[in-house]
């Protein structure tokens, strides 16, 4: 079991050696034990960049960049400032920019290495992700050859640090009705930004709140009375003084939204524009210019595509989002499994000996499915990730691509950003105490990263636009259905309806069951019936929600507004199935690649409690909709507690194989000092039962009277 | 709606005025709008001491006590022993005390009063809670006259201030496993405290960081070589110098726990020991004393019984925390339903007039349900203290009382910490980016909160106790059942058996329902249709789990924790469900104590809300076990949503009640600014389209052109 005396272990240890080395377990290994190849599953779940994400993880290793906690405010921006110049300087942030400019050309490389910054520490990555990722992006996609040559230099080595300024006070993820206007006036051939009222105020800009000299600007374009809606310009905000000290350009104002939540390293902040006046060019144009005349064109004629063409090539900050989940997930549940390893607390069978915590059937419910569920998200978001890489690299970059891309990342990153906070609180209250410390890493990471589940795009924002997606492809789908699809829809509508009369499908299932609980268990183990209940939920749901809003169609606004209103809830959960559906698919498709036949039925396993997890917390769906009848439900509980006792054995593993080191986690529990408390204590124990030193307990004392015939108390 | 500007509201005003006053909403106000009894509803809501829990929540008004987000840990260490010190000159904190003391002999006013600390600064609560709560209270009720003269003197006036040293490094739930040892020497009439191993040092003890002069420390009283069990002494720890700067004294030491998740202005820390010897009277000897030859004598002659008595004595601290998560589950709402009430975003029916965020159902189902949770707790809350005051004022206090009231805050405690968490994190997302800056309250709440739940007893090892406490109720009530009970146990096992293959319960269902929605869903809205229902829940979980437990009785220790660790999970799912049915019996029950109709009918519909969310979370329960009928079942979460419209109207007044002002909540979303940039927004376009000075939309543009017959681009 452990790293250190299995001999097989060895050629992965200089890697993935991880996690620290237990005691022993008394007695024999539990069963089902057995070394599981850890290497491939490293290189799995690292994906095509892998050693550029180990590269960037090791950044954790180097006291410069490994997180400090608690750092006064002040003191952590200059930091992370710091830290972004050394990356600046070593031209690892720079890999999507073109090689022209010093770049790689390697859009998927380049947020594979980003994603894995969050454990390093998340203010690192989101100050980098500000300043290349946002600011000089929107340079790199929304502005032209000139725009690159002049501006790209300077902001990819940090001489220029900028703000991405698209959110406003009074408008967040709703970016078509930003409020700041930017109007071209001809006679001086320059854009007057300005900020018409306090909510149109630029919020919660990084780099603005201290750092930032420059700014890409969004705004809505003003030429001859003619709004052309969103567009962006690159807008100097601060200058040098001699002292060095950065001052507010003239018609610039801001303020700095000082403490938050967590990512305090980066410098957040307000900025608003009274009549500043920057040069036309300064008009980012590759979607959208205007002549020196002021005569607007455009490549895309259509404004509404044109804006989302525009917000779209910005969609790597979602992708990478949800890699960073991935990342601070992954971390977590090393932590915590670590600790669950080594930590025992309360006597079992044996008064001598304590209960390790992951033997608890408790414990193992609270992190198992959680990490069966990181494991599903890291496997769905290289298929994300790849989708990512084939649209900026070129090489798949229709406009469908791009769609298809934006709801994925849509259906991801809130699926994943959610599993981040929500395994950083089970691992946090799992470890007790100690979890609280902030030595112990996880109440920082999980400071830092709430903020993630609502930048970037709102989740339940996200989720709605995935939802509508699935309406939309649904009606499509219906439109061009073939005779067989539509027959199967209608059979399925009507299953649905008639279900308490005539419960035709939950008849046939009970004959299949015959009566078997075990059978009942296998078959939910098979790929194929886990499959089908997930996609089923989805289509079903979608069916129903499109019915329901089919009146629509014909009411007016208001009625049409309320219909949809009063289906929001059950479209969000439509979404969040479809995405789980895709990680269940991802997790599936990663099986074959693992060639060691224990490896891949553990894996297998941990994939069957993702997909019985899923069916367990919508069984009530399943069994309303005759689904899953009430025989075959009460046998998913106890399957998924049957597999908690299979995976058990493999925790620490499954856990290595994420990559981490103690060094890497940073975290003093995950480092083994509570097997040495463990290992100290038990011996001090048997030293004084050996040498009859211990004190006789009270209680036995009674009962020893008892027997002699002394009075004893009653118990 | 309005408190400002509707006559009624006046008398409420200087003491509920509590959220800042909204823009009128344009139109008509929504159906079934009217004023409620704002006054009622929120003296019922402060319970029996409301007017303590008015002047204890009226420190946030101070600006000594106010909470500073981000203060560096020594300084907010420092002031926070300020504030205490002010407490302690007031005399606010000593009401459970005896009057001969300077108290008031008001235990359940005392709580009341130190469970809205938690608003005011959470750090504020817990370090007067270690002072006051545990440290002095431990002397108050472990110790005898002797102490009481002698040493709460000093802990009251907070000249000593003192750590309440309990858990080890090595065991925080587990008690009774403690391993530091005081082993009595007849010598020299002393105990000697030791810590044998790291394991033993005391750990996260408040005080024990920075201030702590004495500590109160539980340890294995040994002597005669026999071990009594975990006893309490009290053993000063440092001495201030003549600079006054404190030395540990002699054979102690300890260490900083330094930076924490949360409540930093705590001095959290470890103390150890080294053969330090104290007086045989600083044993703490009300329950077990040692006389000068070492004999040791106790008024409870069974180990085990005296053990949990003297716990018991401490179950105040469980109590207040249960009080104090729903303190702040308040505040979370009454912050967050405020910003949902003024916030709008996207344009709905109107182009003109952006939505509200509360009328989203969205978010109505994420704030609304997590409302009806909080006054459930919130009333359950009040019962329990109410029981806890009949104990601790001797008006009720029997083995069986005090047995029931552990069980009861054992229950009540995970319930309403876990509630405080979810309320601070989904209200933190709800209102977005500005939900994550320090300056609106919820990040450092929930920071603050987080370790709620795990210490006073792990939340998940609490409801462990309280499952364990109902098997052995199960138990004894098969014992001492009545025929007419038995043949209902008996006949309702027999339905769950065979529900599948006959199922009866749900044929008759049916014919209840007779295929009409509307009056399946009015069934659930009575009162004794959801009792039933969670009722019934509660006991068949029991029940089955006692029949699955059943082998243990004849198995050996191996197999009987196998078969016990087994059902852990249910176990603990079945203490939940538990919990929530005395949430909402104690809901129910205040229902008739608010006399205006209107209010009575709203206050009605969110108890029902709470109701049918609890059979909506637990519907496959119901299903798979043939208490709901799949038609009915697919009514409740409609049926939910209906509830959520009826509630909309009313979130304001519903928060209102909960007597925060802004000045209170201290946060900067939640005093009216939000509402006042979307006026300024609102009147600038109003007066751009009145003056014709709003550009042109360019689609609109397009449109005209070819309404005119000039090319315009397709959309």
């Amino acid at each position: 079991m452990s790293t250190t005396t299995t001999p097989e272990g060895t050629a992965t240890q200089a890697r993935t050696a991880v996690v620290p080395s237990a005691p022993t377990p008394p007695g024999p290994g539990p069963a089902g034990d057995g070394r599981l190849d850890v290497e491939t599953l490293g290189r799995l779940l690292d994906g095509r960049w892998a050693d550029l994400r180990r590269a960037s993880r090791d950044l954790a290793l180097e006291p410069a960049f490994k997180k400090v906690e608690g750092l006064p405010l002040a003191e952590h921006r200059e930091r992370t400032l710091g830290q972004l110049r050394t990356l600046a300087t070593r031209g690892v942030v720079h890999r999507a920019y073109p090689v022209a400019l010093g770049g790689s050309d390697d859009p998927g490389g380049n947020l594979a290495s980003f994603e894995e910054l969050a454990v390093v520490d998340p203010s690192l990555q989101i100050k980098a992700g500000v300043q290349w990722g946002l600011f000089g992006a929107a340079v790199l996609h929304l502005g032209t050859a000139e725009h690159h040559a002049r501006l790209l230099p300077g902001i990819l080595d940090l001489s220029v640090p900028g703000c991405f300024a698209m959110t406003e006070v009074g408008h967040g993820s709703d970016v078509a009705s930003l409020a700041t206007t930017a109007v071209y006036d001809p006679d001086t051939e320059e854009f007057v930004l300005h900020t018409p009222i306090a909510a149109a105020r630029k919020e919660y800009l990084g780099n603005a709140g201290q750092h930032g000299t420059a700014a890409v600007v969004f705004a809505q374009l003003i030429s001859g009375g003619v709004n052309h809606g969103v567009h962006a310009f690159y807008v100097p905000i601060r200058e040098v003084g001699p002292d060095g000290t950065l001052t507010y350009l003239p018609g610039v104002d801001g303020r700095d939204d000082g403490l938050k939540g967590g990512l305090n390293g980066v410098d957040n902040g307000q900025l608003w524009f009274d009549h500043v006046r920057v040069p036309r060019v300064n008009l980012l144009n590759r979607y959208g210019d205007v002549a020196a005349d002021g005569s607007y064109t455009s490549p895309i004629a259509s404004p509404g595509r044109r804006f989302f063409t525009m917000l779209g090539t910005l969609v790597q900050g979602r992708v990478s989002l949800s890699g960073a989940g991935v990342s601070v997930a992954k971390a977590a549940l090393a932590i915590a499994v670590t600790y669950g390893l080594e930590r025992r607390q309360f006597t079992g069978a044996d008064e001598h000996e304590e209960v390790v915590l992951l033997d608890y059937q408790q414990h193992q419910r609270r992190l198992l499915p959680l990490l069966a569920r990181t494991y599903a998200a890291a496997f769905a978001h290289h298929e994300l990730l790849e989708r990512f890489d084939d649209v900026f690299s070129g090489a798949h970059d229709t406009d469908a691509d791009r769609q298809d891309l934006e709801t994925l990342a849509a259906a991801a990153k809130p699926l994943t950003t959610w599993l981040a906070l929500e395994a950083l609180q089970e691992a946090r209250e799992a470890c007790g105490g100690a979890g609280f410390l902030a030595e112990n890493r996880l109440v920082g990471l999980r400071q830092d990263m709430d903020v993630y589940v609502t930048f970037e795009g709102d989740n339940n924002v996200l989720l709605q636009l995935v939802g509508k997606r699935l309406l939309t492809d649904y009606g499509k789908g219906l439109a061009k259905v073939d005779i067989a699809g539509a027959a199967r829809f209608v059979a399925a509508r009507a299953a649905d309806m008639t279900l308490h009369r005539t419960p035709l499908r939950r008849a046939a299932q009970s004959i299949r069951d015959s009566g078997s609980r075990a059978r009942s268990a296998g078959h939910l183990r098979e790929a194929d019936a886990q499959r089908e209940l997930l996609e089923d939920r989805v289509e079903a749901m979608v069916a129903e929600i499109a019915q329901a809003l089919r009146p629509a169609r014909k009411a007016g606004p208001a009625q049409a507004a309320a219909l949809f209103n009063a289906h929001q809830h059950e479209l969000i959960e439509a979404a969040r199935a479809h995405g789980e559906l895709l990680q269940w698919e991802a997790f599936t498709a990663a099986l074959p690649r693992v060639r060691d036949p224990r490896t891949r039925e553990v894996l297998t396993t941990l994939r069957d409690l993702f997909g019985l997890t899923l069916i367990e917390k919508n069984l009530a769906w399943y069994l309303m909709n005759g689904r899953l009848t009430a025989q075959r439900a009460k046998t998913v509980t106890s399957y998924v507690d049957r597999l908690l006792v299979r995976l058990r054995p493999h925790a620490r593993e499954l856990v290595e194989a994420f990559g981490y080191t103690p060094a890497h986690l940073g975290a003093t529990i995950a480092a083994g000092v509570e097997g040495e408390r463990q290992r100290e204590a038990r011996e001090y124990f048997r030293r004084l039962r050996a040498a009859g030193l211990e004190p006789v307990n009270e209680k036995e004392l009674h009962a020893s009277q008892q027997k002699s015939g002394l009075a004893a108390p009653p118990d």
